[in-house]
């Protein structure tokens, strides 16, 4: 049995002899933009439930019908990393969401900091960006999205046990070296800045708070979302190891 | 002194009382584009003696020529890694592209493999990606772009002690645990393959070559760009340390 060439995350409960309607975008999707063909098979997942093979059993332009085949795989533990991140361009954000959910992270958060640029987040293509990422990269999950807040207050009431990986483009400990000391099953946050950086005043705050570590990624200087990029990179390096 | 808002690449000696003019796209990108002053200050860098401050001594619509004022950097040893890739659709080489740069690798060299798709690469425009990264991301040398070639003859005559990093899908030891167990100055190449993945009887061939590592990025499937620049990621992060 092949793999099928559509993959879809749905909000319906997967199980065997389930059947559900997609909505309206997803039906447009499959029937419309891919052709799809009755009886076609479509792989989806809900984050719940691991991932399921259907078929396609009624189709209009409007609404697709699909059936619950079988369970192709099961619903796994993943691992518990943020990604804290100040808004920047539309197109460079939509990156940092995509590689974002590639690479494992579990949430991606909008923090407004003093030099954020960008006063709004369309939170709304955001969302849509994980979810055919995750459809994409035959994750079983699609990483949370929380509402953008300023950075102060994402920082209070912090879980204790979640460490706050700060990037700090004026230098800490090598990212590599904080990520090997911690235990494989870590909760991790990752701060970026803007491109602007953070300014003085939420330097000094950072350091003293209890759950930050001080990180750098080297003598280059990258950008916004390069580092954001290559932070979860490191950090998905050294802990699946 | 504030820094200049204009950073530029160019093939010009650089040393104390020197002039040069600048060519038609860069004379054109500071006196239509970016609107520059007469003596307004530009920083200049050729890969060989560093960076430099420059004040614009004269400017027509076509020939803008720079004085050199005093040096700002003197050039420094560089990592040598070589990133050795697939071809790719266009928005994603130049992303990788871009994001190799900021991330250190000293060249970039588009392989043909057989699953390769894109049977043409325009060299002329990486080569400006790579140089527009580098004159934004504050490098003192711009990667190398190395001409297009098969992968088999990109491997023959390899420099021995040029270690091949090759990230294969199908698993590997983690790319951390390689990259931690190599000397900090190591020569090294990472080799990414398209889309597709390799081919059976690629895999096989570049498991027995001598100079090959055969290492994975963990269990999530990343896209062909993603895996190029988490790969440059965690080696800088963790060969910088």
């Amino acid at each position: 049995m092949s793999k099928p060439r559509l993959r879809l995350f749905v909000p319906d409960d997967l199980g065997p002899e389930r059947s559900f309607i997609l909505d309206q975008n997803q039906s447009h999707y499959l029937a419309q933009v891919m052709r799809a063909e009755m009886g076609e098979a479509v792989a989806a997942f809900n984050g719940r439930d691991g991932e399921w093979r259907c078929a396609i059993s009624a189709m209009t332009k409007r609404a697709v019908t699909l059936d619950v085949t079988s369970q192709t795989r099961q619903q796994q533990d993943e691992p518990d990393w943020w990604l804290l991140a100040a808004p920047i361009k539309r197109d460079r954000i939509d990156l940092v969401a995509e590689k974002a959910c590639e690479l494992g992270a579990s949430a991606l958060w909008p923090v407004m900091t003093q030099h954020t640029v960008m006063s709004r987040v369309n939170t709304e293509r955001l969302a849509a960006h994980l979810r055919e990422a995750a459809e994409q990269c035959e994750r079983l999950t699609v990483p949370r999205l929380f509402d953008p807040v300023p950075l102060e207050r994402a920082l209070r009431d912090w879980e204790s046990e979640r460490v706050l990986i700060y990037l700090d483009e004026t230098g800490g400990q090598p990212l590599a070296q904080i990520v090997a000391a911690l235990p494989p099953q870590s909760k991790l946050a990752v701060l970026v800045g803007p491109e602007g950086g953070f300014s003085e005043a939420e330097r000094r705050w950072l350091k003293d708070l209890p759950m930050v570590r001080v990180a750098t990624l080297g003598p280059r200087i990258l950008r916004a979302e390069t580092a954001a990029i290559a932070a979860l990179a490191v950090i998905g390096s050294i802990l699946q190891t």
